[in-house]
C-alpha cells in the first residue's frame, strides 16, 4: 500500500541480460548512454553493430546480413537467457533474429518498432506519401541509401528537442542501406513463436502517424497478440540520448519476468 | 491564473457518497486502499459485495443476481444522491443497476469498465482470440468458472509491476463465474436515462486492445454519448492496491459536480 | 547526456513573435495569461480580437470578416516572421489568413484546433448529434449565436476542473456567432502552402471525441501531412486560465525553428 513502491522509476528485477538493436540512421553508439544506464542498474548489455552501419561499413546490405550480424554476435558470445531489444527497424530484426535461436530469448522488447507481417517489407508499414519520400531518396543517392533532410528529422525524430539539440543530433545520423526496407521478409515461423513480448511505446514518437493505420502502438503492437504494455513520454530519437536513465528504467519494466 | 489550482493532485469538491463496484477476479476488498483513500478526503464510502463473489460465495449466479445485490444494498442503506462507480465488468453492473434506481444516482463513473450494447454479452466486447481463451478456461472447469493463468495475469493486468507485486496480486485474484459474462443483457433503459457519466481511463490499461475496435476508451466510452472524459497513468489491477490516494484523486476528479 | 536538456520546462528558442488566435466562446482575454508567460520568457506577443468577438461586437459575422480581422492587424503592424497559433475554431482561422499572408508566417501551430478541408464547414468535422445540438441552440437564439449550457460546458470544456473554476470559467465565456461555423470554406490554396506546421495536443481535451473519425490528433493533425507533433496534459479551456506558464512552453516547443 505504499505509493513509492508502483513506479517505473524503480523498475525493480533480478539482474538481466539486454542485447539491445538499434534502428535505421544510426549506429551502435545510439545505445551507449542506456547501456550505461542499464549497467549501472546491475544489468549484462551487449549493443552489437550490424552489417551496412557503423564505422566504414559496406552499405550494401541485405536483412538476411543484418540478421547474421546479430545471430553470430549472440552465437559468439554464447548468450542465453537475454531480452532482445529491437527499436524501430531493429523490429523487424529481432523478429528475424528471434527465428533463429527462440530457445535463447527469454523475452522480446519491440521498442517504437516495426513488427512486420509475414510476406511483408517494412516500407510497405510507412504512409504511401512517405514511401515515396524516401525511394526518391534512395533511387537519388549513388548508393541506393537513404539520407534524412534535416527539416523532415527535425519534426518527425528530434520533435521534443530544442533547435540546438536537434542539430546535435541530426550530426550523428548516417545514410541507411534502403534495401533492407524494401525487401519482402518471410516471417511465417515468427508469428508461431510463443516467445513473451513487451512492447514499449513512447507517446510523442511519430516517426509514424498515431492513427489506426499505422501507428506504433495499436497498429503494430497489436500483431503480437498478447503482450505486455509499456508507455512513456518521448519522441523516436531524444530520449536514448538525452534521458538515457529513464529509458533504461522503461526497458527494464518492458523485460523483466 | 495559480498553477496550483489545477491539479487532479486536489480534486477539490464538497463531501459526496461513492458507491464503488468491482470488477471481476475481485472481491470487494479490491477497494480497501481506495475507500480508505476518500474517507481521509471526508466522503462516505460503500463498497459492496455481490453475488458469485466474497467469502465462501456460491459461484452459480447470474448477471441479475450481480445487479441485485447491489440494488439490494443500494435500498438497504436507504443511499441517495450518491456517485456509482464501476470497475471492469462493473461496468456492466452500474449499467442495470442504474436501470433499476436511476433517480438515487448522481452520477456514473466508469473506470477502464465495459459499456455494453443492449443485447450483448459483455463478452461481446472481447476479442475474438480471447473470448475463446476465456471460453475454454471456462469449460475446462468444474464450475463454469475461469481462473486466470499467472503468465496472463501479469503482463495484461498487472504490466506496469514487478515481478514480486505481480505475485503478491495474483494471490489475490478468484475464479470468476463466467454465466453472468456470457449472458445477453437488455439495455434498452440504461441507454435513455439522463444521468451525468463520467468515463476514468488509465492509459496504461491494456486489458483490452487500445484500438478503435476493442478500447475501454474511446471505443467503449464513447458508447456513453456526452461524457467527462478524466485520465491518469496505470494499469488495470495495480492502482487500486498500490495508488489508492492517486486512484482516489481521479475518482473524485470523475464523480465531483 | 543530461536528463535536464530535455523536457518542454525549457522550451529554450530564440526570442520569437507569436500571433495567438482564440477559439470560439472566447475573446482575446483568453490568451492574457499565456501571452504574458509567453513574454516572460523573452517573445513578443500579439493576440488580436477579431470580428464578432470583443467588447461590444456585432455578432453578425462570416468567416471572412474573421479573416480580414486577423489580416488587417498583422499588416497593420507589419508582423512578419511570426509563429501563428490557432486554438480550436482558431484552426479554421489560421488556415485561411495563412492562404493570404502565407510569406510572413515562420510556422503554423495548431492547438487542439480544427483543420478543415476544402469546400467544408468547420461543422462539418463534429458528430452528427453535436452539430444538430448547436444548430439548435444557434435557431432558438435571437440572432443565430450558440450559448453553451453550463452542464455541457464543464462536462467537456473543463473536464479537468473543480466545480467551482468550472463556474468561473463559464462566466467568462460568449455567446458565439454560428454562421462561421456553417458556412463552407474554400481551402485550396492552404493544402498548397509549404508553411511548416505543428500540432500541440493536450491529451485530456475531450470536446472532440477522441477517436479515429473525429479527434483533433491524430485525425484532424493528420490533414497536415508532415508536421511536428507537441503533447501535453489538459482539457480544452482549463490550461489557458490556470496553467498558462505550461501551456507557453508548449507552444513554445511547438513554434521553436
Amino acid at each position: 500500500m505504499n505509493d513509492l513502491n508502483y513506479s517505473y522509476a524503480y523498475a525493480r528485477s533480478q539482474p538481466m541480460t539486454f542485447v539491445l538493436i538499434h534502428g535505421s540512421w544510426a549506429n551502435a553508439g545510439f545505445w551507449n548512454g542506456t547501456a550505461a544506464a542499464l549497467r549501472q542498474m546491475g544489468h549484462t548489455v551487449h549493443a552489437p553493430e550490424y552489417a551496412g552501419h557503423g564505422p566504414n561499413a559496406n552499405k550494401d546490405v541485405t536483412h538476411a546480413d543484418i540478421t547474421k550480424s546479430v545471430v553470430d554476435y549472440i552465437l559468439a558470445h554464447q548468450l542465453r537467457d537475454f531480452v532482445l531489444v529491437g527499436h524501430s527497424f531493429g523490429g523487424s530484426v529481432i523478429q528475424k533474429v528471434a527465428e533463429q535461436v527462440p530457445d535463447r530469448i527469454k523475452r522480446l522488447v519491440f521498442w517504437d518498432a516495426f513488427v512486420v507481417n509475414d510476406g511483408e517489407a517494412l516500407i510497405d508499414n510507412v504512409p504511401p506519401q512517405a514511401q515515396k519520400f524516401f525511394l526518391e531518396l534512395a533511387n537519388n543517392s549513388k548508393d541506393f541509401t537513404i539520407t534524412l533532410p534535416f527539416s523532415y528529422f527535425r519534426d518527425a525524430f528530434v520533435n521534443t528537442a530544442d533547435y540546438h539539440t536537434a542539430q546535435q543530433l541530426y550530426k550523428l545520423t548516417i545514410s541507411e542501406p534502403a534495401k533492407p526496407l524494401v525487401e519482402k521478409l518471410d516471417l511465417k515461423k515468427f508469428f508461431s513463436l510463443n516467445i513473451p513480448k513487451s512492447y514499449l511505446y513512447l507517446t510523442e514518437d511519430n516517426v509514424l502517424p498515431q492513427n489506426e493505420a499505422y501507428s506504433w502502438h495499436p497498429h503494430l503492437s497489436g500483431r503480437l497478440g498478447q503482450f505486455r504494455l509499456i508507455k512513456g513520454h518521448g519522441d523516436h530519437f531524444v530520449p536514448a540520448y538525452h534521458q538515457p536513465a529513464k529509458l533504461a528504467q522503461l526497458i527494464v519494466a518492458a523485460g523483466r519476468d
